[in-house]
């Protein structure tokens, strides 16, 4: 199976697009609704919680892992190699800086995204390892993922807010936007109107596909493990009826979310004296 | 020790209302920013971090519990009265109830909150077996949350979504609104203009304070085992600058925040057969 993980729905835009691009092949989805969102977290528990999802998905006979997240790929990447050395792991991060080195012209391109990706500065390091001359400007948008979950896809509220989010990327110019969290390319049409018509939107769903493609292509001993089959299985730590609209909204249809058997444990270890 | 959690930061008003309340006893705090926010997620699910919080509280030697969040409060408090029999807990719901039947001229009150606390329908069902001729409206407004915490208290955005908010309350006569949520009271400015002057906000930080102390005075038993102490300890399960930046802006100045020592095992058993 094609294992795919997320802080939460989001990444379920990724889930499409793989099966919009490799059709036939079995996809099982991991989605920490119980813990979501992990882009207001930080690196630390961003990655163990990143390392969990990986190990579900490895437990339940994933082959290749996709980490449709934008906070985990920024700053969990690494890890998740570390500790799985012999599963291909793909990330979000990569395809966007190479779609978006091949689409700008005038070499300044803007990235979107939650804090901590933002923070990460993973697309700035990313972007000047291949090309320095290139200039990268972040904006965090946090307040972008509510808007979307709550269905404001169009409302004048999430207009208002968008606008105010690329100022501060548009005055410097940009001509490449990359939405850099799973849940902004539902706003595609705010985000386009805003920044301007000829900025071009990079869809990290759409290149992270194409690198799965392409790597299965050239590798029939990892293509040749994937199991076949036409409905993906979409897990979840967490289950509400809010959930499930918001996958409904993420798929564009009527989906199953099943409840995965998670137990919560964060166990506390208290390590100061007791005073009280 | 008087012990206080909430899903994440939002909880410090009713420590600072505590502090105001009943100055010299220490307080320990417990905010899972490694799971907030809570309001989104299953009544199950809040309940086993519930637990844990308390848990928390309790190893670090809290003799009282005071579940600040008022989605915990809401749909948890049962199973932690069932879980922790000898020890009193509170909870932000009932005396917020208590005070809003108390103000309310007309009978008729509104109630904001998280998803998971309107959908509880507790307010209905306290009020109801109290004064049952008593009408009460909820509106569960998700995007008020994010809103506080990026600092918007007063950005045209946020007054037009409180607006928002408001208009299926208003348009029902409430005299009474309840801010049920531990981040409305910041909004409290914005709140009351779009509300409207006649209408009275209850705040449940100060009832809960209120409530803490009356129990004291008639428990002296409780009152002796409490600890005494100026500075409260701030336990936070993750810890991000931007948790602080909200933490001095919900206690009104520079706090410390410690970050408590969890293990985040959620601990994922598969349950179907391996297929990939």
């Amino acid at each position: 199976m094609i294992g795919v993980f997320d802080s939460g729905i989001g990444g379920l835009t990724i889930v499409r697009e793989i099966l919009r691009k490799l059709p036939g092949y079995r996809i099982i989805y991991f989605g920490d609704t119980a813990r979501t969102p992990y882009g207001t977290k930080s690196p630390e528990t961003i990655i163990s919680y990143a390392i969990q999802d990986a190990e579900f998905l490895l437990e339940y006979g994933a082959k290749i892992i996709v980490v449709a997240c934008h906070s985990a790929s920024s700053v969990a990447t690494e890890a998740l190699r570390e500790r799985f050395p012999d599963v291909p792991i793909f990330e979000v991060v990569s395809p966007s800086v190479k779609k978006a080195l091949a689409v700008t012209t005038k070499k300044i391109i803007g990235v979107i995204g939650t804090r901590a990706t933002i923070s990460s500065g993973i697309y700035q390091r990313k972007i000047a390892a291949i090309d320095p001359e290139v200039k990268v400007y972040g904006n965090a948008c946090p307040l972008l993922v509510p808007l979307v979950e709550e269905g404001w896809l169009k409302k004048p509220e999430t207009r208002r807010i968008v606008k105010k989010c690329l100022i501060p990327l548009k005055i410097r110019g940009i001509d490449t936007l990359v939405l850099g969290c799973t849940h902004y390319p539902l706003l595609k049409p705010v985000i386009q109107a805003k920044a301007g018509r000829r900025v071009r939107l990079v869809d990290p769903a759409e290149e992270v596909a194409i690198e799965v493609a392409e790597f299965l292509k050239a590798n029939p001993r990892f293509e040749e493990k994937l199991s076949r089959g036409d409905e993906p299985l979409i897990y979840v730590s967490d289950l509400t009826e809010a959930f499930e609209r918001v996958a409904r909204l993420f798929m564009g249809r009527r989906i199953t979310l099943l409840k995965a058997d998670c137990e919560m444990s964060h166990i506390i270890k208290p390590h100061i004296t007791k005073t009280g």
